[in-house]
């Protein structure tokens, strides 16, 4: 145990500009960490729609009302297509579309207490009719359209004035925050610019600033490599606050997920397929979130140099407690190389 | 539903500078959210110390080494007192005392990557040489000496060159990240200043700077008291993130929380068991952390008018997912205003 924890170091990212302290004497081995309890029951259990899911295939009705669907539906008279996905509002939302938005001299102060109305844009994404499916089930393309269907979504949010950012996320597994089994996504169109975009993009100026160089384009040196296509690098980057952390970042510079055109797409597409499949196979199917880290609507075009958008993939497996929460400082066990060579080493191209 | 969401509300706080989203529709009553799963039997049944626990009385020299011990212990030669408090080494350092801390040229830049060795202090307080007593099960006299206990470990830190701030810290409940049972609480001395403590103290300097104030003197009027003593508010502060998030506020502006004296020790011990009293019975025994928020070690005098130390207690009653990951906003389906109308109600005092 000594041997091990004499290794430990805290290191700073140049991205969100967090600590974290890696200390491996508090795991034996990485792998030790795996899932205790596999989030879902493996494919194949049979297609039917489950009675109580409303995102299965026939079920449309009991959801809130669609906001587009892929394929696009047929014209009408004719027998509807079979959609692949459908976007939907949220039934429960966070945020609400039929709220007041607030107006521009009502918009908050740069600091200190404010309350505004709680407007904004909560929708789902259900990315298979197919309730046993898993979003890695799908092919690359089926993937691809899922991005796709974010990235127009997004898009749609982009040109509502009171929008200032959409998050979109996936919540995999109920201890990751996923209320329903059938695989979603999410996004929230939010009349602020949420505290963690408003502290990364500091601190990519800051870097910036000093460097001249944006922190992702940099980062692909030295890093830990998982894998790459011909568009994106898929890390576990320097600084990871949680154990198996990826993030998977386009080689372009670009401030913006909703520009990513159709090539684009597909292969950011087989890249996620791959590094979920990874996390599935290495990790005994963990619960997880991803997250799309985007740029606020309409930034000067100053920020431009400094803003590049990834996507960060977080299992979930280890808790978080008082000193997570009281500093913003994470705990993590496992070192970037250690986490990057366990999953560069498991094959997923079957 | 419909009526209830129609309330939705975002807010900013003058502390943190956090978003939050109140959004009632998500939860039908706020005790809906109690813990459905109490975290530890109940008291009472047997003082005897368990097998397995090497926090019981008796079973000292399987701990890492002591720092002190309340009482002190008596004359050497006579027999030992018996132990109120013990301050011990963490078995499982997150990071080590024994590691080469920094030297002054080494400190890193104020931005960017970085990395040092994993140098500070990681110690654990055993609150009670009981296995089956809660902190809340002491009194308020014994409560103030678990303070003083806390306070008193900082002070020694504080005179170490290279620890910039201690973060004090419980975990309550296995899910609330508590590895041990026992009651206990940890703190952790850091190379760095943690990224939360930064943003908390730009938050409140710039909010000082526009207003001439300090955001927690100020707290008093606008938020949502719980109870309060002589010297401390227990309140529901306007932005809390979490469902039935404290704070406890000294009414005298002070940066350190180690500067306690006795009398404030104990008007805090008792507000903070009474506190916990009122989660334990009203939200079922959930998980909880709580955390001292303090200011870093040796600021410049221009920064003592904008920091004040404060408590924070969370309960652990709903689950964090990829929108709160990804954009550092909380979704809180209770209302602060709510939540401190439920604790206010239960009588504590036996």
């Amino acid at each position: 145990m000594a041997e091990a924890s004499r290794t430990s170091e805290a290191r700073r990212d140049a991205v969100f500009g967090r600590w974290v302290v890696f200390s491996p004497a508090r795991s034996r081995r990485p792998t030790d960490l795996k899932s205790h309890a596999p989030t879902n029951p493996s494919p194949g259990d049979g297609d039917a729609p489950r009675p109580s899911c409303p995102f299965c295939l026939g079920r449309e009705p009991e959801c809130a009302p669609e906001i587009f669907r892929v394929p696009a539906p047929d014209t009408p008279g004719e027998a509807p297509s079979p959609w692949r996905i459908r976007v939907i509002e949220n039934l429960f939302p966070a945020l609400r579309r039929d709220a007041e938005p607030p107006a521009p001299e009502e918009e908050p102060a740069d600091v200190g207490e404010c309350a505004v109305r709680g407007f904004g844009f909560h929708d789902v994404v259900i990315e298979t009719p197919r309730h046993d499916v898993r979003l890695w089930d799908l092919d690359a393309e089926g993937v691809r359209d899922v991005l796709l269907a974010y990235a127009r979504r997004v898009q749609q949010l982009s040109e509502h004035r009171a929008v200032k950012y959409v998050q979109v996320f996936k919540n995999h597994g109920a201890s990751a925050g996923a209320s329903m089994a059938h695989s979603h996504s999410q996004m929230l169109g939010t009349p602020f610019v949420p505290p963690s975009v408003t502290s990364r993009l500091n601190c990519m100026k800051e870097v910036f600033e000093r460097t001249g160089k944006c922190s992702l384009c940099e980062i692909q040196s030295k890093d830990s490599l998982v894998s790459e296509t011909p568009n994106f690098l898929a890390i576990v980057p320097f600084g990871a606050s949680y154990p198996f952390e990826m993030w998977i970042i386009p080689r372009q510079h670009g401030s913006y997920f909703h520009e990513i055109d159709q090539d684009k797409a597909l292969d950011l597409g087989s890249l996620l397929k791959s590094m979920l499949q990874k996390l599935c196979k290495q990790l005994n199917d963990p619960p997880f979130n991803y997250m799309v880290h985007s740029a606020p609507f309409g930034i000067a075009s100053s920020c431009l140099p400094y803003t590049h958008w990834f996507l960060q993939i977080v299992p979930q497996l280890s808790v978080i407690g008082g000193f997570e929460m009281g500093s913003g400082c994470y705990i993590n066990p496992v070192f970037p190389e250690d986490a990057a060579k366990i999953l560069r080493e498991i094959d997923c191209s079957i």
